[in-house]
């Protein structure tokens, strides 16, 4: 597809993009030579460095502060039905390398230089996020370029992000191809699920802790585990099969945890898995005033830092969720604690863990620095695009 | 063991240690009160806050710019046999969980609460190293401490590490208990190893990137495999081991080849895995010279940060060594990127990493973000206990 329209960028601000970068930001724009309210939200248009030198092609969006997203380094090469094969093969013979079953992320976005794209796989169904005006707006590009690269069975747009709302784009839920079956199942580290695509979190399930949960799971055998904030059960059921004793799941949501005993009976593990509903710090009073004590405590709660100005709320969050926790281990416990807060960095996650460990006067040893699994792909000049972590940590009393 | 000197601290230089640090500079300690020179290298002394509370016991070192490393918190327990066996008990407990063989480093210094004290353990063999004149002091505690926690049928001392010679002490390799025999095996994701203990580098094998070798023995079946700065062959045998079809390792060192060799035909693997002794930049381009390629490079050379001074240099280097690597990738190549500089930061190495895609024009993702394995554990309060960082990039022509 040839692209006609031209954005041109202010002196200098090429330099991101010269880096790797696929961002550009409305202020970068010399909207004297190019006005972006000209453009309409989806539009493609053809990048020009302030010398008049053409960088590639984004697609634009003049209603957001990321006002355009590189999506080829060829002038001449929009983000086409053939672009889109080409990308989805790319990232589709990476997953195949990656993983001997067919259940991951097939599309990270940036990370597979499909900026604003997140494709989930389950076998034969895919669940798409199309989180920007230029995605949606090759949305058919897009079904036709799946059918020749993998044709799924089912394809289910799950449209209700907050990123489409800042795009101004319409939410939305919708089976766009076949018919989806009773029961989406996947399968990770060898234990089954069963993912509510349609009405659970995001697409469904988390397949970035994938790496981190594997593990977790090799130290669980014969211990008593806490999961906090437990979804549908992805850290919990896992550590039941893999030998845990005895597991709580605790979620604020009924539904998960519905969700939760039907996971463990998949697995014939519904004896060692229990649920309790309620708010994650109202348990960990309860759990405390109790008298309960724990092994391992998981605690991957939803991101405390959605903006950078709600840094300093987030982190006293963390901090406060990580010292409760911490004070239902035993005496030599291990504390799983993760963020998918893109703006926690990880060194600020390891002071949380440090403070926790000196306010309950105990030791601690990080064993443990996870991230993100590689159907998450990283860009390496995009830090955004890294924005998961998880600690392991021996807590003791010396 | 009581201990009856005392080390006073200036206003306000207990925060470091209140915040769970272990170590103290000379410019916070209170001369006046107490005087350094007062004191000889090795003695253990009560740390005081300018107050004058107690806080714990730490031992010194006046001819060192971490002047005092803190040993307890207690301060009527100094470091005597009756804490070296609890610590090591705590030590080898943690050991024990994580591994089902008896291959591992059994103490990580500050990370195990055993400040300038290594031992890697190999079955019925131990490697230690004394890094500072506190534990130099208590040798024969610590040896007796060993004796009852392990029995160890070998104990070698490697004390001719650079740690030793800032603190003053004498450099020298020494078997203290029992015969070292002829060779010295361990085992490492499956894959049998001889370690050079006396002669090697460090304690003669580097169990820290047990992890990161795992996640990359994944991905090599029917790949060729180039594994610069080889040393014995840890990444290299392991990724023949794993049905890597050809393996080169190169090293400047022909004894490591030597021994790359042996560990080759050690799991009948000498077809596979061939060497090249040299530099490494030299070999990197006599090979673009010949016209080779690599589906998958391995980059782990040794610490080209040393000292905070060298951080621009250093970085040079890395930048250097990975944009010549990569030129030796095919089209859809896999790149294993380490750093054991801790001055190094992360995002730092993403950066070089970054710079290398962008300088050949290609596109890269992260798939992985690896860090030391679990016997090497981080002290949250410490950040210099994290020291290392093995990056899994794909690079590829988009």
């Amino acid at each position: 597809m040839t692209v006609t329209r031209t954005l041109r960028l202010k002196k200098h601000a090429d330099r991101r993009l010269k880096a790797g970068h696929l961002w550009l930001y409305s202020n970068e724009i010399d909207i004297e030579a190019t006005p972006l309210k000209d453009i309409e939200a989806g539009e493609q248009a053809v990048v020009e460095a302030a010398g008049g030198k053409a960088l590639g092609v984004a697609y634009v969006n003049p209603h957001s502060l990321i006002c355009a997203r590189m999506v080829s380094r060829d002038p001449k090469q929009g983000l086409d039905r053939s672009l889109l094969v080409h990308r989805l093969n790319q990232a589709l013979s990476l997953r195949q390398r990656l993983f001997a079953r067919p259940f991951y992320r097939l599309v990270h976005g940036e990370g597979d230089l499909l900026p604003g794209l997140v494709i989930d796989r389950y076998d034969e169904v895919l669940v798409v996020q199309l989180n920007t005006a230029g995605m949606q707006t090759v949305v058919n590009e897009l079904l036709d370029a799946l059918d020749k690269v993998l044709s799924p069975q089912v394809v289910v747009l799950r449209n209700d992000t907050g990123g489409r709302r800042q795009e101004g784009l319409e939410l939305g839920v919708e089976v766009v191809k076949g018919e989806l079956p009773e029961r989406v199942l996947l399968e990770e580290n060898g234990v089954r699920f069963a993912a509510p695509v349609l009405d659970g979190q995001k697409t469904g399930w988390f397949y970035d802790h994938r790496v981190n949960r594997a593990w977790l799971n090799g130290l669980v055998a014969g211990k008593r585990v806490l999961d906090l904030f437990s979804y549908v059960g992805g850290w919990g059921v896992q550590a039941a099969a893999n030998g845990a004793s005895e597991v709580l799941c605790v979620d604020a949501s009924g539904p998960a945890l519905e969700r939760v005993a039907e996971n463990a009976a998949l697995n014939g593990l519904h004896e060692q898995v229990a649920v309790g509903e309620g708010d994650a710090f109202e348990a960990l009073a309860a759990l405390k005033d109790d008298g309960e004590q724990f092994d391992v405590v998981i605690l991957d709660p939803p991101a405390f830092i959605k903006k950078r100005k709600d840094i300093p709320a987030g982190e006293r969050a963390y901090g406060k969720l990580n010292r409760e926790a911490m004070r239902l281990l035993g005496r030599d416990g291990l504390l799983l604690s993760a963020s998918c807060s893109m703006h926690l960095a990880p060194e600020r996650l390891v002071d949380v863990v440090r403070g926790a460990v000196r306010h309950q006067d105990r030791q601690g040893q990080i064993l443990f620095q996870g991230h993100q699994g590689p159907d998450h792909p990283v860009h390496p000049a995009i830090p955004e695009t890294s924005y998961l972590k998880a600690l392991g940590i021996r807590v003791f009393r010396d």
